[in-house]
């Protein structure tokens, strides 16, 4: 019988042909509950093979074994769209010799397709998976739901090692990845902890902020204009972005308004509000809870989506094209309506852009949603410590005191003034915020570039500079 | 409301950059209901284009104006796998200065992708797209099921037109195309006759000597060892190929054998035989009749396959790799079990290989049925006029007289024999041939070149000569 299946990850790590100086790559689906990049950066660095580039589409604290494998030269240089805090701080104090590569969720498809970023070999964790590589993440024990961020890495990487903790008998019907990608599959234990891979369901905030924020986003997205049939949505699943889905959903509900589809990361909110006939398809690139998950497996209108397809630049199109509404957070945002998503006050790393600058460069309105201030530190300022997304790209700034418009969107100001909306200068919510919290003494300045953040057409967007751990 | 629609097939042709002496492409699931590569060939015509390369996986009776277009030197060169005999027997007699570039179903997505046989512009008749080219075989009047073979196209070509008859609103859902690939969409008012796409029903065979041959094939099939669970299968939607599945289908639920997958061309027939449970899964690259594109719509475990999943050598696997059987016909087989199915008696061009050489080199067991004789023509012969499928790849031949197994399967003759079944020497079935049609007078030479035949490795499997209509 035909099969790719080898015993153990060295063995196909062996057969692939790994060396010095390679490139590989890891997909984030399984999110703080991965087990693989562990497992596979453990056995490399094991066969002391060393100088890697790591490119992984999201690095989680789950993965702060890899700190070692950094200080170790076992890699030597990261290339990923987000990177969490308990990471983060280790690459802002100087860990590395080579700056990290940040792109966004579209411009790492794009970049892996134009050869720009080229991979050697792949690793690709699948909750199932059969003897000849057709996977999928919608069943077996460690079901993530969509598998989209991978799709690239399987197609263009040198060569593909599928690793699985359920093998199906051939052929896996429904795979999100074919056969014909794939040269190896591996079979472990565990792939990843259920519990942190997906929550189990996204709880919707009770924070009074984030409640009005998210209240406030829904009114300008109603008065908008782009609120009819045929409307599409995308949201996060934190605080006041997945509230701003709850108050749309009421008015969707009322008004009796069709959209056509929400997209990017699902929670089990909005496959209620496919199922309630807000939207007619959901394209998901990635499963926030076990709702989502189940959906993506038994609906077919809950569609997987690939990087490219979901993102992409440098595809003839992807859904960002023909997305309306995208409502996003924002660690920092200043006057000109530049985003921060990289780093907290401090400058350190603690976030990525992930697909945020994507979203708001595809809508057609791109909202934030940020409080004014965060413990004592305003979120409005003068400058962001790193522009991860342009403020070109932002619409409108809303905040539990109030709203700013770009100007550049003086259309969307008429509407909503018009509309009974109170709009606030930008300059105006600073000077509130400031008021609370005082001006921000400027941070001491950083030291050499530890990171840079390419934006989702290949332009370097912004560096970030050293943070000692002492500051 | 960002859109790839353009109004007509012309401006799509000029927005696309065609000029003088580039590649362009269409695939055949429209088969001789297919409009379009007739409507994009005049409009090119019309635009003054010349010199044009034509890759089409399939050329039809329905494509006769290309007749005209060769003429014209509109087009130059024609690569394809397959061409019927209304418009073969124009190239056989010489109406082209270059020679047809012949491959198999699964060499063409091979050198699409290596870009052996680089695209231009690619034509995709979609029986159902969205604005931004999310489009489909499975809905629409003109609905054809799988567009499997049109997927290397979308994804190599420099650029990609989609031309439907039916629009939907965006996002299409179960694309089998993605928006990813897709430069404009072009409406028109009918892509295809319905009457000429699928047949109502695929019709089986009354024939006896198609049903004596079906009944012995399947008896092979049944001893070869290889019809147990997780049996997979391949036949045609032809005579004795059909009828074959019939007899093995009354061996498998007789027997209660649950098989895993049937793949290639899909019949209702086929389809019969997933709902009752002989196999699991169908892997449909191209549906036959009104019942394979209605189940490939409704029942998830009737899968569309793309070119490449199908039977590409140049993917790491195909889904040929995990063939158990394939049941092929043949125009001539000679005593090396070479099999010619691209050209008649005569040496006229009235067919190509499809999938027959990557079914044949992917299967553990294959079986060429072929009758003694058609006509007074015997079948079975010293040589075959066209080598398309090279003898090493087959296993046994199956006549209405008794079967032969190629001597390199004397693993296969003893099972056979053991069970029971007579095997003779392929060399006793030629001489039962010409004992009843005599022996067959020699072709007089052929011309120069008319067509190269290409296997599924790029390598030249053999050449076709000119044949004057006077001949």
């Amino acid at each position: 019988m035909n099969t790719k299946l080898v015993k153990t990850i060295r063995e196909a790590i062996t057969l692939a042909g790994l060396k010095d100086g390679m490139t590989i790559s890891f997909h984030h689906h399984l999110r703080n509950g991965d087990y693989v990049l562990n497992l596979v950066m453990d056995e490399i660095a094991a066969m002391g093979i060393r100088d890697l580039t790591v490119n992984a589409s999201a690095l989680f604290d789950a993965h702060a074994p890899l700190l070692d494998h950094i200080r170790n030269r076992v890699v030597r240089k990261v290339q990923t769209n987000y990177i969490s805090a308990g990471i983060g701080r280790h690459i802002s104090a100087g860990l590395m010799d080579e700056p990290v590569e940040y792109r966004t969720h579209g411009g790492r498809p794009r970049d892996i397709a134009l050869g720009i970023t080229p991979i050697d070999v792949a690793f690709i964790a699948a909750p199932c998976s059969d003897r000849m590589g057709n996977c999928t993440g919608k069943y077996g024990r460690s079901a993530c739901g969509s598998l989209g961020y991978a799709f690239p890495d399987a197609m263009y990487a040198k060569k593909v090692i599928v690793i699985t903790d359920e093998l199906a008998e051939y052929p896996l019907t429904g795979w999100s990845i074919p056969e014909i990608y794939v040269d190896y599959v591996v079979q472990i234990d565990a792939i990843g902890d259920p519990a942190g891979i997906v929550s189990g369901t996204t709880r919707m905030t009770r924070n009074p902020v984030a409640l009005v924020m998210a209240h406030t986003a829904a009114r300008v997205i109603q008065n908008s204009g782009l609120l009819h049939d045929g409307f599409s949505f995308q949201t996060g699943a934190g605080g006041a972005t997945l509230a701003t889905a709850m108050y749309l959903k009421q008015i969707m509900l009322r008004d009796q308004i069709h959209g056509s589809y929400a997209q990017g990361g699902i929670t089990g909110y909005l496959v209620d509000m496919l199922n309630e006939g807000c939207f007619r398809a959901l394209l998901d690139v990635q499963c926030f809870d076990l709702k989502a998950a189940a959906s993506i497996r038994d609906n077919p209108n809950h569609c997987e989506v690939g990087a490219a397809q979901y993102a992409s630049a440098g595809a003839k199109s992807s859904i960002m094209d023909s997305l309306d509404v995208a409502v996003l957070g924002a660690t920092e945002i200043d006057t000109d309506f530049n985003v921060n998503v990289h780093t907290d006050s401090s400058g350190r790393i603690m976030g990525g852009s992930g697909g945020h600058s994507d979203a708001a460069a595809g809508s057609k309105l791109s909202i934030i949603t940020a409080p004014l201030f965060r413990g004592r530190l305003p979120i409005v300022r003068d400058h962001v410590n790193c522009i991860s997304t342009p403020g070109k790209d932002i619409d409108v700034l809303v905040t539990q005191a109030g709203i700013a418009v770009n100007p550049r969107r003086e259309d969307l100001r008429e509407r909503l003034t018009q509309a009974g909306m109170q709009v606030l200068e930008i300059t105006r919510l600073r000077a509130l915020a400031e008021q609370i919290t005082g001006t921000p003494a400027p941070l001491p300045p950083a030291g050499r570039v530890i990171a840079k953040v390419i934006g989702r057409d290949g332009t370097l967007l912004d560096t970030i500079g050293e943070r000692k751990e002492e500051e």
